[in-house]
């Protein structure tokens, strides 16, 4: 068997001759993201071919000279020889832990239960349905219902369109041939047709997994048959212009018209991402009968037009928690009118769907009785403790700092976004890597959490966050609109897309602090409420905008993150997308996130004195008692 | 106790003071129709006070002379003291059985189920949600659920029109108390929420209950509370203009648009006939949340915009016997678009709800083992023979005569129609009643029979049902449009509503015949194949859209109906309306249906060679063997 061996991590693996590069580097404990789902289309998953050669099914978006140079797409390649391949160290995180990986995610839930086989809610089924004749005097329904073969208790329903289209459907050029969406109720055995069609067209199927995120929304086209993300398309949330964070929108919302406004806003950008995403590959949205929403329960309120009003005052109510199953024409989604949307059920005003999707990629999740922690620096903040007999959940008001609101230079992590910072510790100037190649137009969460930790360990920050203008003169002002407000300099104006100098100021980085000190404090408090500390935590996952790529050491530096084994961390990223992703391809993933919401209890943090005091001290960098991040103290010394 | 005496079948009863006259009738054995629900608007209950007084709760629509002159509504009458009542004869059939009323037909169905309480299946209950508060941190619609107090397997159910106002609702005048519209699944006790109002509303309910025939459409709107029919309207059946049987519908709806046109045209019948019934009784067509339907196979589908096409066509396959319950606003009717509408389920494509409606008001849904007939001489002419063991059924394309439809003067039984019929025996002179007393506008099906009858007994016709002009001269005469087609004056042109003279052809008389001809050859064929005649049944039932008073032995005297006892006979009058009726207001009846619709098996006629040699023979008044009518012939033989 060929040999294949990664570097710069120097490992070797043995595999079968036609393995893909992913598998192969799967096999070494590294997985490589591929977020077009393996179709070539996105070049993320390049690699470089440095001995030994790959046969390769698609050249994909590689050029003739890239090529050359040995590129190659790892999702594309198939091993023939023993070769050695250079991953870009970006590619995979420093403790071989899960990058930013959508795919990855949604196999994590596979692989944390492995028991349950990838079987979408809504799922075409190929019958052949018995020809009427004068000895069987069954409708066209009563035998197609027959065909299906449901349980004897089990029910069989469908709407008025599938009944208006079954008597050609059924006599058409393959008679009785007829293949039928069907979603099926995993108590009861009931099954809802939701399209019948004429032939076989159980090969071809598609799902839209989409995240409702307050800033951002994202959804991936999801071919159901082959179980692989077609692809993404994300924008931000159009009610963005009518507020940065949910109380916002909820005040926003309280005029007569306004709640339908902001139904319409993120019906608009959510229809967008579907037109495009679709529309990129061919899919007729009209084709799709499947689709997973998970968003905060606010998201999930203004999309339905469902008054928010009472999710902002004591005692925080909201209307639903778990809405129920919908079909698509009803919330004003542009697919199949009559296609069944799932949504992540939520717990409470403040732990949405958002939260339960993203624990479906955890241990938490799982049987596993070791204390996990999973952070979600959303646009609000949440965190949830537990093991596999007790989940607590809270909510942080972090606010979307991270997902670059508020913030002046933020942006979500598009292209143009700078995603990657190192500061030069004698210069002090800032080397930058940005989505996509080009100019930079503005800094995602993942260049945020570099920039702190950058700016910090070179010296321009103080402490308490304060710019340092004697460091970097030349780098750090005032900004032009306040002489208080200092900035400093990432990107001058000639760099810039816009042509305008890209900057951080002074009220920036608190805004950032203040986030960060949201969620340690959260965390901290948590804990202490039933007698554990840090050190009781064998995992901590880390969920949010930020980008693909993650540096947890720059986040344990500034206090974001607990100062831990990095190999204690694994990075998420979107996962309430990848918890949608998991909703529409598995009925396994359904019935387990309804446990999860079931089980999650709510921690009222302002319910308890110390949390203020937690919090204040968590604005320092790291933090004001600096023997928690002892690890983090030593690294800073090194690097002064 | 007080004596009332009804004359002039002189029967007495006994009554506590304070029993209405209706329920003293009742008690007498005499059903008095009450169409307008009791309520003192319609007259028809109108009766003499000959000896004795009444207290009136309401006058009604009667004048000052008429209550001067004796008349009271028995409705709105009060039992005081002993007191002697006239009865108008025909309010009361011969032998005593019941007249048309709907009343009378719905109440025939809870005689039968005596055990089931009225319930009906869409019903509001007032209910006391639990605050929210910070200790309970459940949202609203969970908060509902758990007041719904629901069993634990159950599910509750609701669409997003509820959620969307939910929050308002339960935060009313009076916070937490809210009437809830539920429609319970019997078998599961599922429960889905239709409405939620703020405060106690349950004082106010109301259905509809709608018979869509092929020639005429008939609403009930029905008070839920206090199960009172509270008015009904009716009209022809749009789709009329497209065609006068389901056969040349089903054709008409081949081409293009067509389909969407016959849906539009009942639709707009419907819609018309709620709109005028509600208007009437102030009922805001927007609060009804419950209505039932019931039509045949062909009327269901095209109400629906399903494909009638292979109802006509070998082997005879419907789209659906049993549509599921359906929302209003699918289906287009205005009323609450969330409203539940059930539909009588149908047995085939010439067996439909219709059918199984009328069988709720016979003995045939009970557990009786002497065998029943029930023939159904409405659009098509459907016959059901059986017992608490076995049903069949069979169409017998009767064609839509008797509803006045291929009938020059034949028209529906509203104001203006001829319904009873005398001929002078010497001049062959017809004497007429009209509905509503004015200038007679046509001839209704209880008119037909009597005329047809009136003409035979006269001499006027012989016996292949020819007319016979040397009989009467001046009143048998060739038609304008062909001198060998004759027609018989029934009311000169200056008598007439249109100044035309009203008449009937020799034509119109075939097809008549054919109708009759039609229904009592299905019945001895089926008879016959089970090995029976017609001695071995104890009931025939009669449905029909022929008017209010259907005179049976008339309508045996033609052969339309079998030589019998006539307190065999029970006349129905429109038993898919008093069925749907049933449906409307009992789960016990929605029950009862369904098993109906499983039972019964269908008996093709075509089947049988035997089918046109008796057919033939029935198309003779009475029939080509007289034998079989001993008792018209002896009547006959007196008459003549």
């Amino acid at each position: 068997m060929p040999r294949i061996t990664f570097q710069p991590e120097n490992r070797t693996v043995e595999v079968s001759s036609g393995t893909s590069l992913l598998d192969a580097a799967s096999k070494a404990g590294l997985e490589i993201a591929a977020p077009c789902g393996g179709e070539g289309a996105c070049g993320e998953c390049r690699v470089r071919v440095t001995a030994g050669r790959m046969d390769w099914v698609a050249r994909g978006c590689l050029s003739e000279q890239e090529l050359r140079d040995g590129w190659a797409l790892a999702c594309s390649s198939r091993v023939t020889e023993d070769a050695t391949i250079r991953l870009e160290p970006a590619r995979v995180s420093a403790a071989g832990q899960i990058v930013t990986d959508h795919i990855a995610h949604h196999h994590a839930f596979r692989r944390a239960h492995p028991e349950q086989p990838l079987e979408p809610p809504v799922k075409k089924i190929l019958v052949k349905v018995t020809p009427p004749s004068l000895d069987n005097a069954f409708s066209d329904i009563e035998r197609l219902e027959q065909a299906l073969d449901v349980a004897n208790d089990a029910r069989v329903s469908c709407g008025l369109h599938v009944l208006r289209e079954l008597a050609a459907v059924l006599r058409g050029a393959q008679p009785g041939l007829v293949t039928v969406s069907v979603l099926r109720d995993d108590e009861r055995g009931d099954v809802r047709i939701i399209r019948v069609e004429p032939g076989d067209t159980t090969a071809r199927a598609h799902g839209l997994a989409i995240d409702i995120g307050t800033t951002t929304c994202v959804a991936h086209l999801v071919d159901l048959v082959n179980d692989v993300i077609l692809g993404t398309a994300s924008d931000y949330n159009g009610q963005r212009a009518r507020g940065f964070d949910i109380i916002s929108r909820i005040n926003y919302a309280r005029a007569p018209g306004r709640l339908a406004e902001l139904r319409g806003l993120v019906l608009n950008t959510v229809n967008s991402l579907v037109a495009e995403v679709c529309g990129r590959h061919d899919v007729d949205p009209a084709e799709i009968d499947n689709a997973a929403l998970a968003g905060n329960t606010t998201m999930a309120h203004l999309l339905l037009g469902l008054d928010p009003e009472y999710i902002r005052m004591e005692p925080y109510t909201p209307t639903v928690n778990c809405p129920p199953l919908l079909e698509a024409g009803e919330i004003g989604v542009n697919v199949n009118p009559h296609a069944c949307v799932a949504f992540a059920p939520g717990v409470g005003s403040y732990v949405g769907g958002d939260i339960t999707a993203g624990l479906l990629q955890t241990m938490l999740s799982g049987d596993d009785e070791s204390v996990s922690l999973f952070l979600d620096f959303g646009t609000n903040g949440e965190v949830v403790l537990g093991n596999a007999e007790w989940l607590m959940a809270c909510a942080a008001s972090a606010g979307p700092a991270f997902e670059g609101a508020g913030i002046k230079c933020g942006m979500r992590a598009a292209a143009g976004a700078i995603e990657r910072v190192s500061i030069d510790a004698r210069s002090g100037k800032a080397d930058i890597s940005v989505i996509g190649g080009g100019k930079p137009a503005g800094v995602c969460g993942s260049g945020m959490i570099d920039l702190l930790a950058g700016l910090w360990g070179a010296g321009l920050l103080d402490p308490s966050g304060k710019l340092m203008p004697d460091a970097a003169p030349e780098l750090i002002m005032p900004s032009p609109d306040s002489s208080r407000n200092l900035r400093y300099l990432i990107v001058p104006a000639e760099e810039a897309a816009d042509g305008h100098p890209i900057t951080i100021t002074g009220q920036d980085i608190m805004n950032l602090l203040r986030a960060k000190a949201a969620v340690y404090s959260a965390c901290s408090l948590m804990l202490h409420s039933v007698g554990l500390d840090f050190d009781a935590v064998s995992r901590v996952y880390v969920a949010g905008g930020f980008g693909r790529f993650l540096d947890l050491d720059k986040a344990v530096l500034i206090g974001m993150l607990p100062d831990m084994p990095l190999n204690h961390f694994i990075y998420l990223g979107n996962s309430a997308l990848a918890g949608a992703h998991a909703l529409l391809v598995s009925r396994a993933a359904r019935r387990k996130i309804r446990e999860l919401a079931r089980r999650l209890t709510y921690f009222e943090l302002n319910a308890d004195p110390a949390y203020m005091d937690e919090y204040m001290a968590a604005l320092f960098l790291p933090h004001t008692d600096v023997r928690r991040f002892p690890s983090a103290a030593k690294r800073l010394a090194q690097r002064r």
